[in-house]
């Protein structure tokens, strides 16, 4: 039986990602913000980690929510409801699959999504196609080789490159952020600008180091433990050293570095 | 005979450091200027490449600028002389036997020069008794294990830890950047503050792909070829591999991203 891993998906990982975007939510949202009667599609919500953010601050715009996954859905709509956001409507769909028209949508706002899938630029394509003239995409991804911390650790360099591996297994890929630009204009989206946004974390930062360093990045990295040794990519010394090495950057002399991109296109089209 | 590498002590490295100042100078440098009247030390000012920056940001302060190398300082003062700046004296010294009584500054600015060092704490204490009371420090700093590219290529890889190496046996680090932090902790510095300065380029930033991608960081690898061969540690084919990756980086498609870190620290003095 294979136990395949796909990041995201897995139970502990909500609270992992609900915590995420708390701690991550001004870095990576603060400069997004639809106009009063907008409508927008977030493509692949997950469990709504972003849907709350991206709600509230945007009040008069209508949010339609797709995933693929019921269980995260349902977890998305309690996590809206808890909020008592009235403008998010959510929806089961397959982003290769979606049941809308073109030019449905005045936005797409697509988060956490291209790192798990095989054909990145169709999706954007299909995306894109759902846009209205003039409309814009934002999409947001990490790169996990943009990490880097001190005291350096060759074992826990290791214990990520155990994810990069799991998740290219899946089909996916965890060195996606890099790569924003070029398959955002290959999918034909114009005007597109990347804006890296860095994590940088030492000591004089707390709330980084215990939300970001420990509880975002090292505690994904754990939560891959049994999957890694499963797939034979770790055995579980290496891996537990690399995780007590990643701990040992959040300590007061430490530092973690990590990056997100975050890319902003346009949907101009050429044929008039 | 060996021929040992210090990076930025190569002939041919002088218009390249003169090129990263021109491109990377208000990325670095924007948020540095200091008040008229103030004594400000540059430690390791080389060929004056930040030197110009400085004085032309702060005309009302007067700038000390020493370096160990005489040639260094004899182009550095060719520079300012071009830039008509009466701001600035020159002076030889080593950093571990500098000519100044303590507390003879406001600020000091250290730029590119603790990665050549194998004390560099040592080398922000001394630094750091020159302050008065209230003083700030500034350091900045590269890493090139900050650096990661599309299309990635472990060739370049293996290129850039050519240049890591090197370093290293010549008693520097070329991953310091990472470090500011608990290094100007560790020297007794106060109030630290690190700022990353995070460079991302691609292709709709032609400026940034000539000007940083191309002439500055591949440059510099470039510029080490045949000390990294004598050194043993590539040979020829393998590096050039990396360098013809690193150009590919350059191209339409391609992205480079590159870290410098800046850090802020205060003197404050625990004895009354």
């Amino acid at each position: 039986m294979t136990n395949v891993y796909v990041h995201g998906y897995q139970p502990r990982e909500n609270e992992r990602l609900q915590d995420q975007a708390g701690t991550l939510v001004d870095l990576l949202h603060s400069d997004t913000s639809y106009a009063a009667g907008s409508l927008v599609l977030e493509a692949g919500c997950g469990v709504g980690a972003q849907t709350v953010t991206l709600a509230q601050r945007s009040p008069d715009a209508q949010f339609t929510s797709v995933d693929i996954s019921a269980k995260s859905l349902a977890q998305a709509r309690r996590t809206t409801d808890a909020a008592k956001l009235t403008n998010v409507q959510f929806q089961q769909a397959d982003i290769f699959a979606l049941p809308f028209a073109p030019e449905s949508f005045d936005h797409v706002f697509v988060c956490f999504l291209l790192e798990h899938l095989s054909q990145p630029v169709e999706a954007l394509m299909i995306l894109n196609r759902l846009l209205k003239q003039g409309g814009t995409m934002t999409v947001i991804e990490g790169d996990h080789g943009s990490t880097y911390f001190h005291p350096d650790s060759s074992a826990a360099r290791r214990a990520i490159q155990c994810q990069v591996e799991l998740q290219r297994l899946a089909g996916g890929n965890a060195l996606i952020g890099r790569q924003l630009y070029p398959l955002m204009v290959e999918a034909g989206l114009e005007a597109v600008r990347v804006m890296p946004r860095m994590v940088y974390v030492d000591s004089s930062r707390p709330d980084l180091v215990d939300g970001f360093t420990r509880k975002t990045f090292t505690a994904m990295i754990e939560g891959i433990r049994e999957f890694a040794i499963e797939a034979g990519i770790s055995d579980a010394q290496v891996f537990e050293e690399g995780i007590r090495d990643l701990h040992r950057t959040a300590e007061a002399d430490g530092v973690f570095c990590y990056t997100f991109f975050k890319g902003v296109g346009k949907k101009i089209s050429r044929a008039a």
